[in-house]
């Protein structure tokens, strides 16, 4: 296997941190999104939507989209369990997975994408046209993100993890989401969020989150 | 098992698509987002993110979100599979939907959300905030739509389906992104885009795609 990676990006990490969980490893080749190495025609042939991650099978088979990549690599290495273990929780780690994905990952995307000097060109990731930056936007991401912060710690109030008390990809994708908001839209953890502090401490020291 | 449905609005046609495919009926409870009833006191109690739509099993336990709630069923009634048989169709089937989540039905709500006259101060679904409509992001959405509709119009170029071969749960919700941005986005699929016109027939063509 061999994974299309980028330490620049938080989509990637997802599948990185995914990876070291499960103890397993491959070759990765580092794509640079900011000086849009994900749109040469070298990287288009492997992922024409140009965007990161991508996981090459040893047959050449592709596969995309960082949840998508990590329900083959559950499927493949079954432990530790990163998506449940019956319907009901396999459902509920995948929709607290997209609230994290959604609700931090894609407000924090917002500021970015629309604040982000380098990216002026480029407000929405991949090849299919040229999108000026909205300034509004990068403000709008700027209040969905703090209301992702609130609602998230009013959450791991009720329990240790994201989805319930037991560690999940939801983990991993809030992980991700928070260190994205707190870096690329400059917005830390507020102190008032002490659940989410405590919960960001104890992910953040499991041996995977520097993978 | 009891739906919090929507008819007026496209997430919740995936599960009820989804349902239809494999034979399953539930009582359903309509929740009109265009009065607002998805942010009143009584739904958020069932889905504090007030979004449609949301499944609640006999023992009162809540899923939501389109495809996590379809996880949930797939597991419980395997037949028919929509969902993949195997790690790579599981993976790729995925892959798919979330290109056709994010490239149509994402980009048809940028148009829908910014330019419908009754969500001018509802720019995002839920109670999280006011989001005042962007009609920059009405135009990128309008622009993201034809690149939607290019090139999944190529795709089906090669394949009979959306993730391959075979009917999945990556054509429920292609077929329920290109009928949101033909009436909400008021962008009927183009003229040349031949493949992509023939494979709408044949889906449309299935009973379920009126559930």
């Amino acid at each position: 296997m061999k994974l299309y990676d980028c330490h620049l990006a938080p989509n990637p990490r997802r599948v990185r941190i995914f990876m070291a969980e499960k103890g397993v490893t491959c070759e990765k080749v580092e794509i640079n999104i900011v000086k849009g190495e994900n749109l040469h025609e070298d990287y288009l042939a492997v992922n024409p939507r140009g965007l990161v991650p991508t996981l090459v099978l040893d047959d050449g088979t592709p596969l995309d989209e960082a949840p998508a990549i990590c329900r083959y690599l559950e499927e493949v290495h079954p432990a530790p369990p990163l998506m449940g273990t019956d319907p009901v929780s396999k459902a509920r780690i995948a929709a607290r997975e997209r609230h994290m994905e959604f609700d931090g990952m894609g407000a924090a995307a917002e500021v970015f994408r629309n604040s982000f000097p380098g990216f002026a060109k480029r407000g929405l990731p991949g090849p299919d046209g040229v999108f000026e930056a909205i300034p509004e936007l990068a403000q709008r991401g700027a209040v969905r993100v703090q209301a992702f912060y609130d609602r998230l710690n009013r959450a791991l109030g009720t329990c240790q993890f994201v989805a319930g008390d037991t560690f999940s990809l939801a983990d991993i994708t809030a992980l991700c989401a928070v260190d994205f908001a707190t870096s690329a839209a400059r917005t830390p953890i507020p102190n008032a969020c002490k659940n989410l502090q405590r919960w960001h401490e104890v992910v953040s020291a499991r041996p995977s989150a520097s993978a």
